[in-house]
């Protein structure tokens, strides 16, 4: 991971200009500075400083920028998110609504925002405001479709795969696309890195839901089996539940009802390995991952593709 | 008010575009089109069609769009600002949080804004792009000085001032600054236009302030003495306060202690006039309206001032 690890100390090497902002009254300032600072993979600038590096050998400081508005821009959904869905930890760590309180999550969510609007006009490319507005638009589609399935007793993998692509595809096919075009892609190379991003996007998002019922606490860093105690209708619940006879789901809705969280956890783990829901999820990862890498075979020949092929390679081999 | 009128008129005719949007799910949009559906006097689109019509007669698509995303960005803050308020009424309706929840007025208030950075990005004027940057960062400066003054018991008018200039008059400025700008403004002219919007902004504040304890309730069109209640300390209540001996401060604190909402309205009410807070007030928002008058003097030079005139007339003169 010689090469990962290389863009991201890059990019974090510029963390604190927008971490020790100067401005007043330091309360709306704090909170932008802890989340920022309590760490992720940064794997969205990673990407698009590897997207720039298919094009231009040095590191220019629009680039710099933009992987910083990204970087930022993913931040402020974390903090509107936990707030919405009451979430209490953010990377082991308090979330900004319990440290602090709503209205300042709000508002400093707000400023995040329109600080990533800074960086974005000082960067001045309009086709890149103009898609990151597109991407941003998706993305609040997408959280809305996400909190409407929450209380509903179906989904189907379409409307699943629709919901997952806005929320977490589009902002990676954007961090690859945009960082293609300021190094000097053309529109339709940008658009395949858009495509290449959808794909590691689904991908990602197939792995994270899977690793929430099936890893392992110590590598994913959080309590396992969140998901299937909310009954969260993910690909993997789907594929589950549409295989089941109706003496089983009866069996699973006793199970909700009488045992504790871990008994109810083996229980329906049990229940997506005998319905083969587990590996058909992971099946649908690789078909993913499979797709990202014909693309990169195929951006190969434009240029250097060593630091997207690492990204592809952590993505798809992940344990967290 | 017959210019005046003839903008709203203008831009009104617009509205549709802005709250009938195709986009889906639904449930992200209804909210939208329903905060820029229940009215509100219009006022700041009216001030960059105004500032506008000092250069150019025939108003232009930018114009429109302009005016209509400084109309959403208010709105915007306004979604946001009453989750954290937790104020239950806006304009007589029920403020969004309330009539759905506070997630969704999260989500679509962050919807709204990404909405104004299209618009904004449409327009594609860079320096319009970082002006308004600045201001939105400065409102949300004013907005945290807001909440956190809320639980101090001495705020100097001081700081007061430059609160109600954040939060209040900035908006104010850049909505007459940008819509010069585009009809062709020189950059010291629309400097111009913004010092005009600041002291008009000022001065709205005050009188608003002025009108929460003295206005008619049917006029203002909500109930008078809340500002009173809170012991919020504007201008008005500093100005009083520190005209106070000690034992006209334990009569106050007495009153707040065992009376009725109203018995303290009243009781406050006459202390402000006693220590002639009222008339201070007063006197210095008409000083405010004393600048933006010799500074639309200096305008009239340039072109068409009768529209600014009309709107600083209606302001200096409002009872609601």
């Amino acid at each position: 991971m010689q090469k990962l690890k290389e863009i991201i100390a890059e990019f974090e090497a510029h963390l604190p200009s927008i971490t020790t902002q100067p401005g007043s009254p330091r309360e709306v300032y704090e909170p932008i500075s802890y989340i920022l600072n309590i760490g992720g993979k940064r794997i969205r600038p990673a990407m698009t400083l590897a997207a720039y590096k298919l094009y231009q050998d040095k590191t220019a400081d629009d680039v710099i920028k933009l992987a910083q508005a990204i970087e930022m821009f993913h931040n402020f959904t974390l903090m509107h998110d936990d707030i919405m869905d009451k979430s209490e930890l953010r990377r082991g760590q308090q979330t900004v609504h319990l440290k602090w309180d709503d209205a300042t999550a709000i508002l400093c969510g707000d400023l995040l925002q329109i600080e990533v609007y800074e960086k974005l006009t000082e960067i001045g490319n309009l086709d890149i405001l103009n898609l990151f507005n597109k991407m941003a638009r998706e993305l609040c589609e997408g959280q809305m479709n996400d909190m409407m399935f929450e209380s509903r007793s179906i989904v189907t993998n379409e409307e699943y795969l629709h919901m997952i692509r806005q929320k977490t595809a589009v902002l990676i096919g954007f961090s690859l696309q945009a960082g293609a075009l300021l190094g000097g892609a053309s529109k339709i190379e940008s658009d395949t890195l858009y495509d290449l991003g959808i794909s590691m996007g689904l991908s990602f998002q197939l792995m994270d839901d899977y690793l929430d019922s099936f890893g392992e606490k110590a590598k994913v860093g959080k309590k396992i089996g969140g998901d299937i105690l909310n009954k969260k209708k993910t690909f993997l619940w789907n594929e589950m539940w549409t295989n089941l006879n109706q003496e089983e789901i009866d069996s699973i809705n006793h199970v909700f009802e009488t045992s504790n969280d871990d008994e109810i956890i083996e229980f329906i783990k049990r229940k997506m390995q005998s319905t083969k829901a587990d590996q058909k999820t992971l099946h649908l990862a690789e078909q993913y991952t499979t797709s990202s890498h014909s693309i990169l075979d195929h951006l190969s020949k434009i240029g250097n593709t060593e630091y997207l092929e690492e990204i592809l390679n952590l993505l798809s081999k992940r344990e967290n």
